[in-house]
């Protein structure tokens, strides 16, 4: 299917998502990207985009009147036609938002298998996204990084050399155990949202723990050599990658440190 | 579906999980023992049952060579007969685990739309358990309680104070908001897999965090009083709630730590 060809023939779905930091919206962008599919980044294309982020997280609101429930958090999904009464359709969580796109748009495996290792290895790759973010900020999301570096520090040095192994040996694994993937995929021989949110994964942990990265690249050269480097070459996402809508890495999940990294 | 039917009807269900402790393995149990669906409980069933679980999270394996990849960490589920050749299907991760089961034991809505804001609610109730077990341990998993003590201190106030009310007041707006449900389902008119789910994570916060809870129970009369109330004397879970199968709270997720709660 062509970019050209899925524009027209998809819903106008709209991310709704802070505007200017990847954070979990990326994994969402991805998704779209690599699928040549159009949509909506709503906070990011225009001036009162964030309006709509701001009235999904009102912490008063019950419902919206539309039949959908309140969201617990950015990022959200919004499908025109696809909800209740033909109303719209919004979705939050990261990980439903990828199994209800998966489905559409062809990135959820060839089965009923693949599609639900699918699911669990996207949320093994967001765990680690989860645990990148408590690395510095281990006491609490709301204090900032100066009031929790104390335990940051504890806390990070426990994640570079305790759990980015486990992580990165698991990852490996999958890819070895894949013989269709070839490396490439962590899921039968195509792309899946699952090696699209793998691949920020690693790609946010190299731009906040360059040093520690540089050190453990090779003991893992399936995940960082075939899979890092094929998946951004992917169509779609290799555009995209080199075009403006890509965020620059700043003060969100993905930040750099330098107490923090290897010394 | 009668109990005994469902018994005769459904695959040989196995959940892989440590024994003695509820867990993460109990957001499965409840699912199957909501549905009267017969499972075997492997680790606490047979005396070996435990290799079962130690050969899952294996960090040399790669594939077991039944067609299914690495498992990160329990839970999982076995399911004879519905993997790749007909050979056992293996899914791990809580929610994916909980989808797949969702689908076939009814727990998962009426329609799409359903279905996904059922998946999204139980992963915010699946975060909520994760922050719980971090405000015990918020520095390292591997480490003792005692070892991170002072930083627990700082996380579980900010949990206390920050978290739990975010948390509560969302799940309140939530069952407020779905008007089929009578204040007793999150998502439509029936019991799903995030009902299930959020009530033990409430259930083990009052194990945790006693007096916190009762000061605050009351700001969420929908949540702790209808809800929580409800859920716990479905059929199904009333015999099982009852049962030895249930086991207590001790070194898990849900800790009883006098220290960290309300003072």
């Amino acid at each position: 299917m062509t970019t050209a060809k899925k524009a027209r023939t998809t819903p106008p779905y709209e991310l709704i998502y802070w505007p200017q930091i990847p954070g979990r919206g990326e994994f969402i962008r991805l998704a779209l990207e690599a699928t040549g599919t159009s949509y909506t980044d709503i906070a990011n294309e225009s001036k009162d985009g964030i309006n709509a982020v701001l009235a999904l997280k009102d912490e008063n609101a019950t419902s919206s009147g539309d039949g959908n429930p309140p969201a617990f958090a950015p990022p959200a999904l919004k499908v025109p036609g696809e909800g209740k009464e033909g109303k719209s359709l919004i979705i939050y969580q990261t990980p439903s938002i990828l199994a209800y796109l998966g489905d559409k748009l062809g990135l959820a495996g060839a089965d009923e298998a693949e599609k639900h290792w699918i699911l669990s290895h996207t949320l093994t790759a967001l765990d680690l996204n989860s645990e990148t973010h408590d690395s510095h900020h281990p006491i609490a999301s709301q204090l900032y990084y100066e009031d929790q570096k104390t335990e940051a520090l504890r806390r990070s040095r426990d994640f570079r050399e305790a759990r980015l192994p486990k992580f990165f040996g698991f990852f490996e694994r999958v890819l070895k155990s894949n013989e269709e993937g070839g490396g490439k995929f962590l899921v039968g021989g195509k792309l899946s949202y699952a090696d699209t949110t793998l691949w920020h994964v690693l790609d946010g942990l190299k731009f906040a723990f360059p040093k520690e990265l540089e050190a453990r690249e090779k003991d893992y050269p399936t995940l960082f050599g075939s899979f890092y480097d094929s998946v951004k070459e992917i169509s779609g996402l290799k555009e995209y990658l080199a075009s403006e809508r890509r965020l620059p890495y700043s003060q969100g999940v993905f930040r750099h440190y330098p107490e923090l990294d290897r010394q």
